[in-house]
């Protein structure tokens, strides 16, 4: 099994190839081979035993996508992106990397020819939705995206889609969850302080919410999502139909409700070191989020994730902090 | 007023040019400046009174796009592009042609830079939806496109709704019905024949009919397209919200009733001018196609069309035949 990542050196593609590394197999086949493509050098994973290929470019470089797909990867999970932040400043380099990234490494996998279809997962995001939402947004909501982001997002869906009806490749989009609680240092996504108000805290650590306690949000953890993308890699695709983008199981919570959670795990002197700066322009953002969902598609073809927000502190605390939180007092 | 329309020489562009040429205004202001882009040469239309200038080249062609924009146009009628038949045979010219296309001209409007946002009419199609469909389609069904053409009509829709949502551009998608009953020769488009059957008859002359009576289609004529078109470059936009595209309003009707339809326009003899000859590939691409659509958002906007196929008909002989049907008994 040969299998490439794009954006190997994000917080996901680490933790997705340490998992691969992990596992040792994917779908019953052993990972021989990882190419790990990112503009910054990512690192293989500890304790892989097959080859691992470290690729430092960006996609968007002509030939590229064609080295990058030189080995015909049997997976290839495609990360790489900018985020929404980000691609929110930088309108250019959102279009660029999001969108000219997505297609030109579809048409390196076009270009490869009939008789070649790799298992394509593509990340897509929450940010597919746009306001006004209904109290649960089903399976067939439509994605009217209201960022660069989320619009870089459904075109790339949308091209996933096309060149798997023409059997080019064989795709499937998932549509995160909000990330939650993100490890290490917050990067350029507006989305930013839903973890930093649980991940400081539980290090002891002070914290910044921007928003009321009534935002409300749809999350998973980083375990869950690598979960979903070694699910799609290897589930059979076929119930998908001409549909292949679809959302994510998680948790819906208000802010108010992670901070319980919180509160629940690490007692009062973690939530004593949330402290309130109001931002209008951040809440304003976040006043018509989507949500909550019925995501009954997914959990038909066997998609799951945490359930409740007290499971996503557990899982972070076991997952990043050891098994334990470290008390503020 | 400076009026850009790209693939000016195209059924709809022509029809557009002469009825602004006729009514010598848009939206109260008089039609100065008309650019007409297109790959083939776009005739300037017979008795405008302002500059036409035609540009023969293609909106790809790098410089292209900054050219026809280089006048700062208030209005830009974006038609451009190949239709659903070629763009399904030549998957990198529909790619190139429908996508690149599009991106360049609104990349060009956007390099003019703040304090210039023209409004950008685009026309999108009923190609935007894919089966599964209710029995009538809302405003607010999925856009899940099942044809390159229309993967890449969907891609246009998010390009212009983000470009205005940053306040690049002022634009609106209008998707269009199937345009019946087309003047002129048939194109490309696999659905010609449902315009075939009905204007060879008209003009005496034998068509085939590829389908069952039962295919059923949501039609408008040329004149409601032209209508359609001129209306969205005078109205406010404001309404339309985030969701910057829209299905038009049209006839729903399946093949027999536009046969019954001929019936009484022309008779029994138009009637026996289509053969029957089944298609087995093109009746499989009209199998679940999206024939009923509940257009009140439209309607709200002041967007008017033919409520029954014999006003369609009508509309065809006095726009096209001078108000004569010629007999073929």
């Amino acid at each position: 099994m040969h299998i490439l990542i794009t954006g190997a050196a994000g917080m996901i593609g680490c933790e997705l190839a340490r998992r691969l590394a992990a596992d040792g197999a994917l779908g019953g086949r052993a990972n021989a081979v990882l190419t790990l493509l990112d503009n910054v050098a990512p690192s293989p994973p500890v304790g892989f035993v097959g080859t691992a290929t470290p690729i430092v470019a960006d996609l968007t470089t002509p030939g590229v996508a064609e080295t990058a797909m030189a080995g015909r990867p049997d997976t290839v999970f495609h990360l790489a992106g900018v985020v929404s932040g980000e691609a929110e400043a930088d309108f250019e380099k959102g279009y660029r990397v999001n969108l000219d990234g997505t297609r030109a490494l579809f048409e390196a996998i076009r270009r490869h020819g009939p008789g070649y279809r790799p298992r394509v997962v593509f990340t897509s995001s929450i940010a597919a939705y746009g306001a006004p939402f209904p109290d649960m947004i089903e399976d067939d909501f439509l994605t009217t995206p209201q960022t660069c982001y989320g619009t870089q997002k459904v075109i790339s869906e949308l091209l996933l889609a096309d060149y798997t009806r023409r059997g080019m490749l064989d795709g499937i989009g998932i549509r995160l969850p909000n990330i939650c609680i993100r490890p290490g240092a917050p990067n350029r996504a507006a989305s930013g302080f839903f973890s930093s108000i649980m991940r400081e805290p539980l290090a002891g650590q002070e914290a910044v919410l921007p928003v009321c306690d009534d935002v409300r949000m749809w999350h998973a953890s980083p375990r869950s999502a690598v979960s979903f993308l070694l699910h799609a890699a290897t589930i059979d695709l076929t119930p998908l139909g001409a549909r292949r983008s679809l959302m994510m199981p998680g948790v819906s919570a208000t802010v108010g409700e992670q901070i319980a959670a919180l509160r629940r795990a690490a007692g009062d002197a973690a939530v004593g070191m949330i402290r309130r700066e109001f931002d209008p322009a951040v809440s304003a953002m976040f006043a018509t989020i989507p949500g909550r969902f019925d995501t009954r598609r997914a959990a038909a073809l066997g998609f799951r994730a945490e359930t409740t927000f007290d499971a996503i502190i557990e899982a972070h605390i076991q997952d990043e902090l050891g098994g334990v939180v470290r008390m503020s007092s």
